[in-house]
């Protein structure tokens, strides 16, 4: 009789999972339009009412698929840099597990801590970046950890490769630092990233859902206009897929439901994770 | 003096009309998001208030179609079976008059009414659906009568040739049943499509608002990303026209205007509808 | 201490600026939804929470554009005659000081004023028309100074040369005129517009919003379905840009913030006007 | 099967009304918010959908009152002037047939020709006017005729005695004129507007809908806190009937349907005018 | 780590609960606009994440009130007479088990099971409605099981004492048989209440929320003005206590969080569950 | 030309002023519904479109009463403790120069460190708190810095009278806090209000619009039911004026202008300022 707030098909407990699901309701570093912070729980009921669990895409039913939904991480409101100890912290034991795990934000400044913690576990991996936004400041509004300068603070703690795709918006220090950072490699478009990407390469995927044209998904803090559409995504999800690579981790964040009041953004969302579900099961 | 709520340029009576529109504001099975029974007034609103007579692209005045809106069907609220009942007697005498029916949903389980009482004048014609949903469920919810399941509906009901175009979500059993069911046929580009129809074919045109992707038309009640746009209609309205099929009636469902505020979507169904009228004039 | 509404980047004072910016707010004769009056106000708002300065499009920093935003002028409610000569007015000082002028409307009337006070200082320009209508009747709702007259009525004050791009909405008289009147010339691709360009010829941009489709800027009066997409835009200016024409002056109407709670309509106007203001300066 | 939107309970025809009821969809010089051009439209359909023909306040049934809704006037859009001379040209004939009007804005500029034109009938009535702005301007950005201004124009074309009810806000000039004027009588309280209304006086009632608190109506241009409750119209109502007072015509105006999304306004409207119609009805 | 979705304070197990509480997400015969079968949810959210435990009105901590909240009833959408049946089905068991139960709606239509399942166990006890609608119809819309039937059904069985509070919209036979029925007390004010109460009665409480002025409680599917305030509710709520009279179940209805944007219908509802748990508790 | 954003009559500069308004632009704390951030701006905004310079019920003209509205304070996002900081360092100058400070929140945060510096410049002054929420705890969410525990920290840091006034929401512990301090003085009527009060007193007034009801403001945070309305204010306002009171800084803080788009939250703002601004001048 109880309503679990889990995302459709999840398994009812994390051993039977290879995969886990988790929240990270944060969003205190959003310089301008917060609410990522309910992302997660809009996405999970929107998901429960209106998403199949059948991809059309894939032809994959999500119940094969050995995930767990554990809810969202308690996190503190306020201080970026206890968000990032409290997140390692919680999510270093599914790694330890053995588990892959996909986060959905919160705001862009939770890639910095998953980006950390997978850094204890894996060697060598490539971040594939899909954002509208470089995301390689110095810092932001005073403060060095921010949603603005997360790519900048994942390269300072040990990134060696970063993939970027989809950026339309930096200032012109990132614009340089594009250009002359050998560990950052820009791409536009698809052949790029093929490129860019070896056979059987490890992936962490972070979808920043600003990477999409703000006509998609409307329901983001910082809409940037010229943006990517869903089937440019699966294109890239099947690209990964021809390649072999293994999504070691992911998140999607940045989705702001309340800003969106249509519901396309929550709805948009879901079905991306069910898509990014069934991948990341395919090359592990 | 008084605001006729009409259509724009629809005729005074019926008996200066080949075509007959109607709304049918029934929503009632609808699973998640309601409100498509307000969809035929907002768009007579709409169309009175900014819409043109004349369509650009098929360089016709809407008021050289001989059509004639006869306002909303009265239907109870609640049991879908008495819907049915009661959609095929409104609409029974003007297929007897020898009238073509064109439809706004409402939800799209109205299409079961409206395919089976064309089932009686009409011996051999086929369904055209544009949806991004299968609508192939045996039932849904508890109920064999339901928008999820009117394809499957009108399957039992005597249709022979069920053409899908746009179908992107579907569970897995339905996904078989396209696969193996010999009078269904699914499409995924314009080609396919052609290669379906015949010259010349009686074609029942069914279009669920979901079709379209939701950055186009988010007012519907679940709306599917990766869809079609308005270009991609009005190139299946030429292909209709150019193989001189014949659109023998015709319904545009699942319009929910409240869930988009900002009224886009009732403006594209207000223009669809005119260019709709428009071609089922063409080659009557 | 003092939050100075000026666009991002705007020079304190126009002595040291080329370009002159500034909100023309005056809708009064928008038929159905009017709001197009705060257009400016809040794209300034907009911009200076969440637009770069820097052009990833054109590779150049907005501060190194000398343009300086004055604010609104100061038009009273109503009259559209009294909006043509005061517009006229307030902006005849810049010109002769051979600024050039970007205005936010505010509807598209504005355009009349704007159009009629550049005749006074150049001979022979082009009108390079971005928009969803034709806007080419003889009056509107029983006034002929309207919105969706304006380009008529540019033509009945000296227009030489308008080249239309996106049109895909007008009456039957509108089409007739786009037809036989020499002086107009429809396109219907980036290559039309290409060939009725000349080599460095003066051109005056005026984009009315409804030429992008909706989903990208659902915030305008009268959406039209089937329009462009800011990376169209984007083409355009480079068209521009590589055919050495210089844009003598420019305006951006038809914004209704209110109409779309999103946002996503003024983040994509405020966008579009950073690289429009940019490529003004580049062939200047 | 016609849909017929005319207000709940409306005979067909005039003939069979003592009361005509009409939309007069005017909105042009509202200075910041419009809007009121829609309010006669969503009144309609929500008084269908949800409003009771049974006054449980005045016991009787609206069925029972011979009054007919003939839709709206037609108005141009823009001209003030215009828009007097039209709708005193359109209310006129009903007067000449001995019926009575009530009006539903539209702005509340529209009460000055239903003033006018009650004054070319009646000789002696008095105006009691509902309302939080004193409307006594000279005029208002640039023009004499102006919603800001209306009750200064009835008074400068023969308004003889004007009650106010309600007044909140007022510029310092108004507050002077309401004090110094002898043909305004300014009321604080219920009591207040007893003293002013004489037994069996005729009264022309003007009903500004931002009379009440924007709690309970915030669907309007320029909502103005501490304002008057339902409950303090059906008192005023009654004090009416008690004091055998005539209602010849009212206005009930200023109602912006957009602008509330919740609906609350238009479903305050739509019962008071079903109170008002009552009211009117019985001391015809 | 899971973020459990029950009412704040809710105990985790039903053996350790005097009271139960429980969403019936139940909403098909709603006439007009729907909704009111996600309230249970987002008035679990809101409590969650704004409300406080402690009651300042009842100086009591709602940890102190034993009662559990064991999430949302499982619904067919669709038929009333199948709802009924599984309403009664679920709520049935937790009576045996001398628990007693408070639903939040979905529709009023919930309240008929409700009261059913009660009968079964407690003989005498007064049905005390607080509402706009008198809710006494024979049937709505073709359906003898309607929201706008509720009161007439739970009389039809076996309903002996009826007080209704704050009714003020009626059909004329409503209005009727609200004279005539001895079994139904109508009241004017809180002492007729009072009157109608006997001290140590044992009370369902039905709590309709357009029962309060729309201003309160905006997000309803009829608001209906001219209601009663917050503290209205809870003068009653000590009238009760008072009156010693025991709470033998009660259900909180018609709450549409969609139609309310700004959240206060939401917030308040839930705020009105913590005082009615806390009252519930006390002549337990 | 340029359209300067100052608060309605306000002066051009601070010379010319004894009373300073400025917008405090932080709502970092804000534990669940953000946007208090852009009152100051909206609040600015609304008042220059729709508000009269002339207060009706004190009548007076805000021309008369010389403040200078200096825009808002440059507030870093981020660490409160750091914002505490910054605006003590920039109101201090202006309590030096002999000028009372009147600022626009923001969270009820930013009251702790207007409280602070007036202490610098004040020895004795009551803090009078228009609330529904105590704000009186220990810390929230991990954080001593809170918008939930401000007026406990101005009791920490000297504060020696504390009228509290409309608080309907509080933990256990605040509620003890309230019974046990002596330094703390509940009220409940506008009579305790006036006994706790002496003639003469120095009074700094924190008004959360939250004190009222969320019927007249729904923008707000953490809207509580059965709050104040604007006439209870303006009575509290003459009591201070009979009472010979003098304000020596206020603020009006927690309006979240995206939560309500209806926009009454923010008209009432405004004219509350208004209010307040002539309030304030009167007994200087």
């Amino acid at each position: 009789m109880f309503q679990i707030p889990k995302f459709i098909s999840s398994r009812d407990s994390v051993e039977d999972a290879s995969i886990v699901l988790a929240g990270v309701p944060y969003d205190c570093t959003s310089s301008f339009r917060a609410g990522s912070r309910f992302a997660s729980r809009e996405v999970r009921n929107y998901a429960y009412e209106a998403i199949e669990e059948f991809s059309f895409y894939q032809n994959v039913l999500l119940d094969d698929v050995p995930f767990c939904d554990i809810g969202d991480l308690e996190i503190m409101v306020g201080n970026p840099a206890e968000m990032v100890e409290t997140v390692m912290g919680e999510v270093r034991p599914y790694l330890e597990m053995g588990k892959r795990f996909l986060a959905i934000g919160g705001e862009h400044l939770v890639t910095l801590p998953l980006f950390m913690v997978h850094r204890e576990f894996y060697q060598d991996f490539t971040l594939l970046h899909l954002d509208a936004h470089a995301d390689l400041r110095d810092g932001y509004a005073g403060d060095t950890l921010s949603h603005a300068s997360v790519m900048k603070c994942c390269l300072d703690n040990g990134l060696e490769k970063l993939i970027q795709v989809g950026i339309r918006s930096c200032t012109r220090d990132e614009h340089k630092l594009r250009q002359t950072d050998s560990r950052i490699i820009p791409t536009a478009s698809l052949d790029d990233v093929s490129d860019a990407l070896e056979e059987g390469e490890m992936v962490y995927l972070s979808v920043d859902l600003d990477y999409f044209d703000p006509a998609f998904v409307p329901g983001t803090g910082t809409p940037e206009a010229g943006g990517a559409s869903f089937n440019d995504f699966m294109r890239l999800v099947k690209l990964l897929d021809s390649k072999k690579c293994r999504i070691i981790g992911a998140d999607v964040v940045e989705l702001a439901p309340e800003i969106d009041r249509s519901g396309i953004s929550v709805a948009f969302a879901a079905k991306l994770l069910r898509e990014l579900l069934i991948c990341m099961d395919k090359n592990s």
